[in-house]
């Protein structure tokens, strides 16, 4: 589980002002989902790419189309 | 920042087998990124509502649409 201190970090540096306890667990719950979802895609590009092992450049292949 | 252990916890179990220190540190720029992208939507939703406070549901509501 990610820290709910770094979410709230996270959350304070993007503007929230104020965020409830709900709220920040569902944010890490969904986050968690997000981050799942985008490691299964870049290991699918390691895979692609004959590697059991995710390089940085796998991750800045997928993430270049997201961010 | 994100810690790096949670990092590589959920990419283990999103089915890496094997990560390298360099993608494992972009891959928290990169998660970083995405959900401060994900709390300013968030936040506009709260504003929207009339409120300060980032409540759960005001989560659900951009979280359905993406996750």
């Amino acid at each position: 589980m990610l820290p709910l201190a770094c979410i709230e970090r996270i959350a304070r540096k993007a503007g929230a002002e104020r965020i409830s306890k709900e709220a920040l667990i569902e944010l890490q719950k969904t986050i968690e989902i997000i981050a799942e979802e985008l490691v299964k895609e870049i290991s699918e590009v390691s895979r692609h790419a004959g590697r059991k092992t995710v390089k940085a450049e796998d991750v800045r292949l997928v993430a270049g189309k997201e961010v």
